[in-house]
């Protein structure tokens, strides 16, 4: 069995084979003939919804257990109680007790999984009133469904939760805004990513990757390089 | 579990979650929260050499068997046998020995997995010779590793393969040389595929899963949908 690389989070997450660079294809590709990518990116849940998830994604007594885990929510918690997207809020100290909750689920398992949480990208409002206003018929004088310092708390009480539970954390929301632009550069709509955006997530998850013993080079080939086959005898090859 | 789509294959399978639009990260993206796309490309790798995958590939008696298998081999087997790939070369009939003996290995797991088989894109010769000379040190003069008739050969091989086996086919090396401009549009090096080229595979490879019983539509979510969660009482949505 190949090591399993789980990505699990909400529609940045399923997205994330999206044509245009998504970062979960990137990982896919870097890592062939090493490790298989499971995507279970669930689009619009929030961690309240992730954790009715957990007995079939991670099950106890399961033996087959991943290499890596990605915990990557917080978009949809951060929607605001009083907006359009007001069903997917949940308040910030649930969030945090959800995300403590999943990272036991998966550290219940096995001591060895490599856990890695990621915030949520930071928010354009004036980009996402727009695309609420043009997909889902929102007024436009109606509030933008997210706010920016809003889901800035949300970030901030993911690396409280990485820090607590002793897992990498990558801080998305604070490292895109370092990036004049990022408004347009990293977000396609406001909220989700563009290959830019993808590509920081892919750059960011593999540097963690190489510090934690699951670089590339560090892991095994799943059967030989075709370079190592022997082409004269091959059942003499080491499959 | 979910139903699971092996991508078995050479270079071109391998590389198909490419972040230039590759066929495999798009089957992913358009099958997400319903289907695992398993990567089992093997760069290099010609039919005889996978043969040594099987046991481990589809094992004995094993009850995971895949809803979808793509076989996606011939583009290293027409190697030349005078070429300077030549260790790769397998003979015709033996070529079409081995995607028979690889389609019943994954026959005799469970009849109801589809076998997709897809011929080798065409060879354009003129491009391929001055990538060997730039990446294999190929002098100039040499002849190209690949022959586009003679990889024909083998597409024609494989189409009659999947005849007598009862399978469908793409017969990629027909479809793409009847688009003018294919050496280009479709081929990156003269033997990869462009964004273009992994879009035609992806195009043909959905229209034989929506004819045989495996369209999107047709299979099951995951999990609900978000918007089937009951947001007041998640505990009464049917997880």
């Amino acid at each position: 069995m190949r090591p399993r690389f789980i990505l699990l989070g909400d529609s940045i997450t399923e997205e994330s084979f999206s044509p245009a660079g998504g970062w979960g294809a990137a990982l896919t590709s870097r890592y062939a003939r090493k490790a298989d990518v499971v995507l279970r990116g669930f689009s619009g849940y929030n961690t309240r919804w992730a954790l009715f998830l957990l007995s079939r994604l991670f099950p106890a007594g399961s033996e087959d257990t991943p290499a890596l885990v990605t915990i990557f929510f917080g978009a949809n918690d951060a929607a605001l109680p009083d907006g359009s997207h007001k069903r997917q809020y949940v308040p910030l100290p649930e969030y945090k007790e959800n995300l403590l909750k999943i990272i036991s689920s998966v550290k219940s398992l096995s001591k060895d999984t490599l856990i890695v949480l990621i915030t949520p990208p930071p928010v354009d409002e004036a980009t996402l009133q727009v695309a609420a206003w043009k997909f889902f018929g929102a007024r436009p004088e109606d509030a933008s469904p997210r706010k920016n310092e809003i889901t800035g708390h949300y970030a901030k009480a993911c690396v409280e939760v990485a820090r607590e539970a002793e897992v990498p954390v990558i801080d998305l929301w604070t490292c895109m805004q370092e990036q004049p632009g990022w408004q347009t550069s990293y977000l396609s709509d406001g909220l989700h990513l563009t290959p830019e955006g993808n590509g920081v997530v892919f750059e960011k998850l593999v540097e963690v990757l190489n510090k934690k013993g699951l670089s590339f080079e560090a892991m095994k080939w799943d059967f030989p390089e075709h370079g190592d086959v022997n082409a004269e005898n091959p059942a003499k090859t080491s499959w």
